[in-house]
């Protein structure tokens, strides 16, 4: 049973707006094991929503269109299915009525163009509106099978689980297709994904010969690489057994090859990594942030429940911040020395148990001697006051978003040492 | 000229991640006057990339196809697009020694399956990278053709500006398609995407009848409301002259109905549009954040010489830092006069010239009394200090990001007002 979601509107084309609503359903038939292997944009366009439409159902068992059923001119999905279908619209006059009382219960008059909403391709089921005026459409094309929904994610979310995913259901049952699919994201920072590849290239060739586990990368910028194991079968416990077997299997190779770099699961951050270890050892965290300008503040306060342990940061973007307010001592504000009395200075303006500081050349050009993306990050726990040097790549915006997560990381890293050796 | 946009990967069809490219893509393409009738999303499969790419060149003239060209095993797309041009992959040597260079450049060892980037299907062109190891490809498939570059957004857009926008454009020059199209985007903050369109219904509608000139809305999140007056001519001068006048037309209609909300245009951010204000008036800024947690500074120090006019930030995230640092008399802190008091503190502690402050409840409880939203901005600049209440919608993220951009508002049209009433 493969499944193809195709998104209607000339703003998705034109990058107006994002589709929210693709990757809701995607997510949503992957949970239930429902494969589905393309997506389709189009615009409000007769011809090439026909055109889109009969290239999905060529492909796939099953379509859901969402969008273009509303009550203006640029609204034809229907017109297009009832093509498609090779039927007459129809006037449905219980939702004529149902519009009707919608705009009556509301004390508005009703625009005459809203009962197009009324007009369904003969032959296709309706689905009830609960939350707008269009309703939605089970339209049957031979053995195959088109969902219309609206366009607004709020009635396409509801008449999806209202209607559309227990008749999916019944039609994978009905061809002998039950599938459960489960899925576990590792997320790195520290190697590049050519590396971590390498590392359980072991892993990826045993599973070329089982269709039921996979493995795949997702390079994610300033969120790090994901590696994402994949399993899928029959029942539930099965799956959640491959998957868990899978898991160790990958992160045995990568920690092996690494050390420990894998910060957290799914939808876990870097922040929310952090933000446990903290919570867990009693620690309330201080900020100085120069290059990065408030940048790890900000993500952090992210984090529910951030006032517990975060107090705040001082960005020091002006040199005379870091000597005046930090205390650091008047000389190169890149250096080593400077990371650590900033860290120091964070913790004790900011009244934290822990100070963590992060100085740096942003670029394009050199300061204090050192390059573009020689960066320091400084940290103070307990009797100890460290740093770190990096030598990062890419323009400004990147250096200092790789600064606030190789910081952050450097942070756990160092709380979770702690722990070991106490 | 129809150009097609082909996402590859898995993670798209599971709703792991958001499609961001197809939308960059569209935008951009959109702004050049390009057509793009259909986008499609497809896994790492090489069957069904091969019958998505064809799928695409059967109905447009042109494809991007964005993703799966990395150095791991589920980066197929080389194989898949050499299959549709019917040649082999061949090892292109330029690139294996700048991948090579790369990692040595970084003190780093190569895993070979980085060498897998520089197989290129014979007869295509590449793209060199400049920010990532996987080049991009120009392939002719026939009389229309395929270009193949990264997922990753950073090196798509980069290679998108640098080679392919040009080739696109000369295509389609030599199709006879020639036009000059040219827009100016007017970007606002304040009012809402209805009630601007309401403003400029006489515009909209007196251009119902001209073909060469169009204005469009796109509401841009925490970017404002961007206003886009497009004019479309065969000569330069011409164009040039359409759009000086609607735009000049437009901007009366905004500014007639809702004063100064238009902030910049084009690509000008409202953190340049505050930092030309402060520079031009030779002030420094420094910044006193609650809820926003730096994410006022971050977003300044994008702006290039952003040292010369910010000193910093204290991000007092925790009350006591409020008290502590920035001498805010104990009592509720999401009040008017804790954001005067933290304004003035700024000022003072960080040496500036002109304080800004944010404070107030992000949600998703409320706090001092006060309803999730409500948001109080404090400045102090010369003798005067104020500041200015805010109830603002959303998730706390949103709550904040509005809040930041909200208070640079507020700032610029302070320092605006200033230089009227000398």
């Amino acid at each position: 049973m493969r499944v193809e979601i195709v998104a209607v509107g000339t703003e998705l084309l034109l990058g107006q707006i994002a589709d929210t609503n693709s990757q809701w359903l995607g997510e949503r038939l992957a949970e239930h094991g429902v494969a589905s292997h393309f997506h389709q944009h189009v615009g409000d366009n007769h011809e090439r929503i026909v055109l889109a439409l009969r290239t999905a159902l060529a492909r796939s068992d099953a379509v859901i269109v969402c969008g273009g059923l509303g009550p203006t001119q640029d609204d034809i999905t229907r017109a297009a299915i009832a093509e498609i279908m090779n039927v007459p619209l129809v006037r449905h006059e219980e939702i004529a009525e149902a519009i009707r009382a919608m705009f009556a219960s509301r004390a508005r008059s009703m625009p005459d163009n809203n009962l197009t909403q009324a007009e369904v391709p003969e032959g296709a089921t309706v689905i009830p509106q609960t939350r707008g005026t269009a309703p939605g459409l089970i339209c049957p094309v031979g053995e195959k099978v088109l969902y219309a929904v609206p366009g607004v994610p709020y009635e396409m979310t509801d008449m999806f689980q209202r209607a559309i995913l227990d008749d999916l259901l019944a039609r994978q049952r009905a061809a002998g297709l039950t599938a459960v699919i489960r899925s576990r994201v590792l997320r790195t920072w520290g190697s590049s994904e050519s590396a971590l590849a390498e590392a359980v290239a072991d892993r990826f060739t045993a599973l070329q010969s089982d269709p039921n586990v996979t493995i795949a990368f997702l390079a994610s910028g300033i969120e790090g690489i994901k590696v994402r194991v994949t399993a899928r079968g029959d029942d539930e416990e099965h799956v959640a057994a491959l998957l868990a077997r899978e898991e160790a299997l990958v992160r045995q190779a990568i920690t092996g090859a690494f050390g420990d770099i894998i910060f957290g699961i799914d939808e876990e951050t870097m922040e929310h990594a952090v933000a446990e270890r903290l919570r867990a050892q009693g620690e309330t965290l201080g900020l100085a942030e120069s290059l990065t300008g408030g940048l790890i503040a900000s993500r952090l306060v992210n984090v529910a429940g951030a006032s517990h342990w975060l107090r705040g940061s001082v960005v020091a973007y002006d040199a005379e911040v870091k000597f005046d307010v930090l205390g650091v001592a008047r000389g190169p504000v890149v250096s080593p020395e400077a990371a650590e009395a900033m860290a120091l200075g964070a913790r004790r303006v900011l009244g934290a148990s822990v100070g963590l500081s992060v100085t740096g050349v942003a670029g394009p050009t050199e300061q204090d001697g050192q390059a573009p993306g020689t960066v320091f990050v400084g940290l103070a726990v307990g009797d100890a006051v460290t740093h770190r040097r990096l030598q990062l790549p890419g323009d400004r915006a990147r250096v200092r978003a790789y600064s606030a997560i190789s910081a952050l990381d450097f942070l756990r890293r160092s709380l979770d040492e702690r722990v070991r050796s106490a």
